[in-house]
């Protein structure tokens, strides 16, 4: 029997089998976050190194895991960079492991005072920081984001039930179910890790209406994979859509530092959701930048896509842009370029045609920078940066979950603190609204 | 033609013209939300105190259309108590007008800045409030929601696009006009603040459709209402669900405090959701303290349902409890009773059976209270205190929008600075992540 035969018959459960499934998973996670949410820093810190340690032990049998799933990748005719997404090796592997040490020495943010008032009554209000409960991962691909998901989670207090998709399910059973087994010997509640062992589209459907059991769900892949989410979801959804982020070079903008920014933004590594995919540039200045911008390029193959005006400019080096390609993320060498005859106009493009993400304006004018930022309505707007910095680890909150295109609860990378709600606790001395005589 | 009949006469728009028209409103309120999240807390002051003079200059037309939602509840057959909810008078309609007044008194939360740092290679990080966008409240019954709501959104730099019940329609559409009236005098973007006229149930599906033009939508009224929300939309909802609220009397209780707690919590006002509902009592003072409580309720007419054990200590004056009670909001002059015999019981039964809004342990021993606090899964926990407490305005927050049961965002009391997102805002002197050379 071929790997792919083997998958395909585990898929014959019914709905049913997988509804009762996923249901009895939801109802360990909740167990599993009740002990969890009472654990301190110290002890999660013991489990997730016990963990690591765990991953490195068995990675001898995660690797053959992996290689089944290379080997299903192969046969179902997978490209080439996709498999080597899917591909774990000794030093991928030991990565993860060093990864999850690395969340164990990052603060703890349950248990944080967030806000403290005595009222006139003497009574006492404090609002605690605390987990979310029970936290949804449906994510594609590669293997890692099961640990990383699942740690960060954990450490955070929260129990996990994940997702993965089929084409990783051998690596994904054997680095959950190593992740599981190595904290128990240090002291993990059973259950707060599950990984759902099928990968039946079902089980998505399921999870998405579990919301007695699941506090958030959280769906990371691409835009099939969100939008199946959200239209399903019963309860609060994060979500992580595209990067369609801009750099706007004002009139008033140091042209050399517009085009390095324009360049490190676009090319430093443009498969990620912080990369450039639209210029900006103010009509003032368009002339005298976007040959500049050329210039500096030098051998770089990056394709221009301008409207009229830059086409005007550039000539040939530029294609003609269309419409679409205003709300494209290309995570590609390639970038449109747009001429516009204000801040206001770039302003409107990006509230228009912008993800929300990351957008920065390049000016020596501070005043006019202050005015972009405020009018910007994305999770990240940038003076004078590169867009490459719109970034978890950059803006120094150690390792994230993603970055959010969302405005409720976590905007922008999302890490830590954002995988935690609040209580308020409230203290007295047996005070009433009203007298009981 | 009956006011009924004139009001089925609107209903007669077609599914595909009422969703260009709800679009239209979320189109526009889009705009007008661009333009409020850049307006200063003086200016939206000055707004709020025009909407209040407006509301009373227009007194005498907006008491006519409330009128006819009055008549047209007589003629539907609404109870007394629900036709006293509908009605306005000048009394009423003055202290809607008061409320918007005192809205404009409170603190305006955008631009507070909540984090600030400075990264090693020189970027520095703000992270600030700024407003959410546009947000759908749909609700039902009471007018008065209308103004409330709207202005709290205004004051937080919102746009909203309101949905009101069929029974408030005249009430509600006069009153939304006064106040969009008012505020335009002052400088109120157009659209800020939006009704839809017609109150078709297709208008609640296409506003939860809606995900490009609504941030967020709160529904507020019956669990039927908050069911249909939750399960349509695709942007995130922050529901105010059931209060299941319990006090549970420890084994080291003030026993005289503890009969207060609880008879404040369920008699002082039934019929909000902050009210006790259960009341669990440790097995070794319950045939001490139940009849205490019997006692001090003195001529309070209070049903008792009871476990077994509470009857065996009460006899007669409890009736027999079943599963359901356990987990019922009653809102009504009824008690459910339960003996435990732990506090780990108290906490099992709350997360079990409780809807995660605010309970409450009544002892002397600080450790066991703090110990409860951590445990019990609820927006607030308290110890020694009337669950009545548990509200935005006792906590000091202000005017509340509602006391939400969700984990994400907003939890618990729900008031101006959850109205609100944030933003980070990034400056730099052209940081890139690799020399572009």
């Amino acid at each position: 029997m071929t790997v792919i035969a083997a998958i395909d018959q585990e898929l014959s459960m019914t709905e049913e089998e997988i509804r009762e499934a996923v249901y009895g998973m939801g109802r360990a996670a909740r167990q599993a976050a009740y002990a969890l949410a009472v654990l301190d820093a110290e002890a999660k810190n013991v489990i997730l190194r016990a963990m690591a340690k765990e991953l490195r032990k068995q990675s001898a049998g995660i690797l053959a895991e992996n290689a089944k799933d290379v080997e299903a990748g192969a046969e179902r005719g997978l490209s080439g960079a996709m498999l080597d997404r899917l591909r774990l090796n000794e030093a991928r592997l030991e990565a993860v492991a060093a990864g999850v040490e690395q969340v164990a020495n990052l603060e703890d943010p349950v248990g944080e005072v967030l806000d403290e008032r005595t009222r006139p009554n003497g009574i006492r209000i404090e609002q605690v920081r605390v987990p979310i409960g029970v936290i949804g991962i449906v994510y594609e691909s590669r293997p890692n984001v099961t640990s990383d998901a699942a740690v960060l989670c954990l450490k955070s207090g929260n129990a996990t039930i994940l997702r993965g998709g089929s084409e990783a399910i051998h690596s994904n059973r054997a680095i959950a179910a190593a992740l599981q087994a190595g904290g128990e010997t240090a002291g993990l509640p059973a259950n707060a890790i599950q990984l759902i062992p099928f990968t039946d589209r079902a089980s998505v459907q399921v999870m998405a209406g579990m919301d007695e059991y699941l506090d958030l769900i959280i769906p990371r892949g691409g835009k099939g994979l969100i939008e199946t989410v959200v239209s399903l979801a019963r309860m609060p959804v994060i979500k992580h859509y595209d990067g369609i982020c801009h750099v706007y070079v004002d009139a008033e903008a140091d042209l050399k530092m517009a085009a390095e920014i324009a360049i490190d933004s676009k090319t430093q590594k443009p498969s990620v959701c912080n990369a450039l995919e639209t210029l900006l540039v103010n009509e003032a200045v368009a002339e005298e930048f976007l040959p500049l911008l050329v210039a500096m390029l030098g051998d770089r193959e990056l394709e221009l896509r301008g409207c009229e005006r830059t086409q005007a400019i550039l000539g040939d080096r530029a294609k003609a842009a269309t419409e679409e390609d205003w709300g494209t993320e290309y995570l590609d060498y390639i970038l449109a370029v747009k001429v516009v005859g204000s801040q206001e106009g770039a302003v409107e493009h990006i509230n228009r045609y912008g993800s929300q993400h990351t957008d920065c304006i390049v000016t020596k004018n501070a005043e006019l920078a202050e005015r972009f930022l405020r009018n910007v309505d994305s999770a990240c707007v940038f003076h004078n940066v590169s867009t490459r910095f719109s970034d978890g680890e950059e803006f120094g909150f150690g390792a994230e979950i993603g970055i959010s295109t969302d405005k409720l609860h976590a905007r922008g990378p999302m890490a830590l603190r954002e995988l935690t709600s609040y209580q308020y606790r409230v203290r007295g001395e047996g005070q009433l609204k009203a007298p009981v005589g």
